[in-house]
């Protein structure tokens, strides 16, 4: 199909962040845009449990978000965290902040909060149609088509559009058909942590106050596993432990009756403890999904089909990066649309041109989970954060960016890929100066850019 | 079940190379054997084509070849190549030894006298049974048992036996089932390159001598893609062209019609060209298998079921260590069966230790069909290997050994991740100082050794 030939018929599976923005995208540069989706409307209905409850926005997500027009009214809806509240175990607590800059935060928002934002804009375009509770039941790649069952009436029906996309998440039913199919050879990784989570709810003080400091990521970390909690716009926090599902002392498996669970907690979480009065009940209760990376190549098939976002490179939530890589997906392959003549070569672009960044933060996201479960509670690394602040107080972005600000708040134009590779040598670079040559927070700036700069560019060819 | 019991009844899923050793090997420790292959008995049929016909068999699986009493045995069937023989474009040939001391070579043997050297040594012991035309339909990993159908009666049979060994090979129906079940996790990668291969063969000289040097193995490096060819006891040559699948000009899309087959050959290969009368016919008919990697973990399912060899880790064959890796599975989980209690630790000890060693295998292999394909034509990278030539030559093995003999001759210990470590970074240590320090071969030995130590040191450091 023609990129200008509007009467192309656009089919996305799934309704969640990616797919909602995506087609609220295509609708607005004319596109005639259905959507089907396995789950009910969740602006009628009590939204499923399981699923992450709020997620961090950042840069490269509010950037698509501002493309749609809701960069605005997104705002209405975030709590901004200006730094990581660290709750050493038997030690006083202590804020990082996630960057030099005053204008670089984070914003903890409702999953559901966004998605419905997404859907109440895409439908006020006459050109979506969304259609809840339709499950895809299989994909045909060469025709680029879908039968899928509406769960209502049980009735099978079959849809042959110009263009699918599939933006079903993690369990992606597209990927599974690439998977399976034999006319071209697909790529693919699944990979499992040890570690699984559980969220649980710190309700609002009585008072309806917030229990712990309301603008910051709070993280107890203690090694093989931490907590880590997000404030909601109703006063609660949405707590994560992630730990071990089993072969660990301290494990999902080891840490299970309520004995268990009441020891645990006051040995390793004693102020939470106190906050959540029904913390047995929601342990009990509350499910415990694994964590997994899915990578894999192509994401297009036939010319006639291509995935975004979870459903290709579904990643660990440590960098909180998850939901704005899918929502950069979008705006990167909106531009690719501007670029193309037709939907094969564009498909075909996106998909080659933007693997190397969603690797890049599956692997970040994983480094990351190191960092925040243990390098964070280190003296050389509060040390290398002091430095870091202290270069992005005094430089301009272009000039001195940490690797949390490369991938999170990034300058113009760095991509992923570009925020791996100099971000983890800054790392190692200020960490070998630290330990080797006296680097120290209080020397001048201009002397601390010069070292670090030169000693980065050892350590990326020394990589390469 | 107990390692001591020698009532264990033990079956094994595939009588390929890996099958037919560790059968041998646990018949030898007094286990009752019984192995099911869907092929034919190679030895009275003959052998289908579209699998690789001749293999190079280096310390790591002679090593195993030995441990089950066939190390003289296999030498009858061995070539041995001391030395690449490198053909530039349009340059004369030249030849470049795979290491600098005389005991080391690799062995050019073909895939099918091994095998059925390994059948008839197994066929020796009463407690061995192998039964051929037996296809496995599917695999209960709770059970540890197979359904499995007489391919000459079409009968459907069911086995439950004590432990079950899947080396069924790169499409593992053992591996498979890992991948459905959903009682644990079960992480697995699948990746293929863009190349594909085609195997041609060289048929001896009127007189029935070799056309081009039999000892060695030849390679025309073109850099995107490449031919090699490795000896047969009959005077042949397995010729192997890999190129690009499709997405390039010179890919076998592209080079389809008897006039490119014939205008490539005449431009990229004229010596080769001449000495395959029935190029066009073999082009024509022979197939085009992928390339691929496979990683997965864990290996091992409840207590009862392991896999090895290609099943768990198939890798790409650049570093001639597709058997040898699965040879040596044997010998290591020989040496784990010596050192456990129950068959259930020795199978969890084996997947969790062996696992980063052919991770790096499969890394390595990757890495060196740039190596083959480019590299063996660069001017620094003739001056590394001659380097690296009088280093072995005048230290012993423990003092030095390059990344190739750390892999293919590798010191008493040495495993493969160690290996990929050590050998990638004295690799770049080599190239950085002949670049950037005059590193010569005219320097004396010891200081040449000095040198690389300690660069070797520094980019350790770095890459950690």
């Amino acid at each position: 199909m023609k990129i200008d030939n509007q009467d192309t018929s656009i089919l996305i599976t799934g309704a969640g962040l990616c797919g909602a923005l995506l087609g609220l995208r295509l609708a607005q540069r004319g596109y005639d845009v259905n959507i089907l989706e396995k789950r009910p409307d969740m602006r009628s209905k009590v939204v499923d449990a399981g699923r992450s409850i709020n997620l961090a926005l950042s840069d490269r997500g509010l950037r698509a978000l501002e493309l749609v027009g809701l960069g605005d009214k997104v705002k209405e809806f975030c709590i901004p965290m200006y730094a990581r509240m660290i709750h050493p175990k038997g030690g006083a607590s202590f804020s990082s902040n996630y960057s030099g800059r005053e204008d670089d935060f984070i914003n903890s928002i409702s999953r559901e909060d966004l998605n419905k934002l997404l859907l109440d804009k895409a439908d006020e375009f006459e050109k979506v149609q969304i259609d809840f509770r339709k499950e895809i039941t299989s994909v045909d790649l060469r025709q680029g088509s879908v039968d899928y069952k509406d769960l209502k009436t049980n009735q099978l029906n079959h849809w042959n559009p110009d263009i699918l996309l599939g933006t079903d998440g993690a369990g992606s039913r597209v990927r599974a058909a690439m998977a399976r199919q034999r006319d071209f050879f697909f790529s693919y990784t699944t990979d499992w942590l040890p570690h699984a989570y559980k969220e649980l709810r710190m309700p609002p003080a009585d008072d309806g106050s917030y229990r712990i400091e309301k603008n910051a990521l709070h993280i107890w970390p203690r090694g093989g596993f931490m907590l880590i909690a997000l404030p909601n716009l109703d006063g609660s926090f949405t707590m994560t432990l992630f730990m071990q599902r089993k072969d660990a002392k301290i494990s999902f498996e080891n840490i299970a009756t309520a004995d268990q669970v009441t020891h645990f907690f006051k040995e390793e979480f004693p102020d939470v403890y106190d906050h959540i009065p029904d913390l047995l009940e929601q342990y009990a209760e509350n499910p415990v999904p694994p964590l997994g990376t899915v990578k894999c190549s192509p994401w297009t098939a036939h010319g006639k089909t291509l995935m975004m976002g979870d459903a290709c490179h579904a990643i660990v939530p440590f960098y909180g990066q998850g939901m704005n890589a899918g929502f950069e997906d979008v705006s990167v392959f909106d531009q690719i649309l501007d670029e193309s003549d037709s939907w094969a070569t564009a498909m075909e672009r996106f998909s080659v041109e933007r693997k190397p960044d969603t690797d890049a933060i599956a692997d970040l996201a994983l480094d990351n989970f190191i960092e925040m479960r243990d390098s964070v509670s280190h003296p050389d690394f509060q040390m290398k954060r002091a430095i870091e602040m202290k270069l992005e107080s005094a430089f301009a972005k272009a000039k001195y960016a940490s690797k949390y600000s490369l991938v999170t708040f990034p300058p113009k134009g760095t991509d992923y890929e570009e925020a791996m590779i100099k971000g983890r040598a800054q790392d190692k670079a200020i960490i070998w100066l630290i330990n080797n040559a006296n680097l120290h927070v209080d020397m001048p700036a201009e002397e601390l850019l010069e070292a670090i700069n030169k000693k980065t560019e050892e350590v990326i060819w020394h990589r390469s």
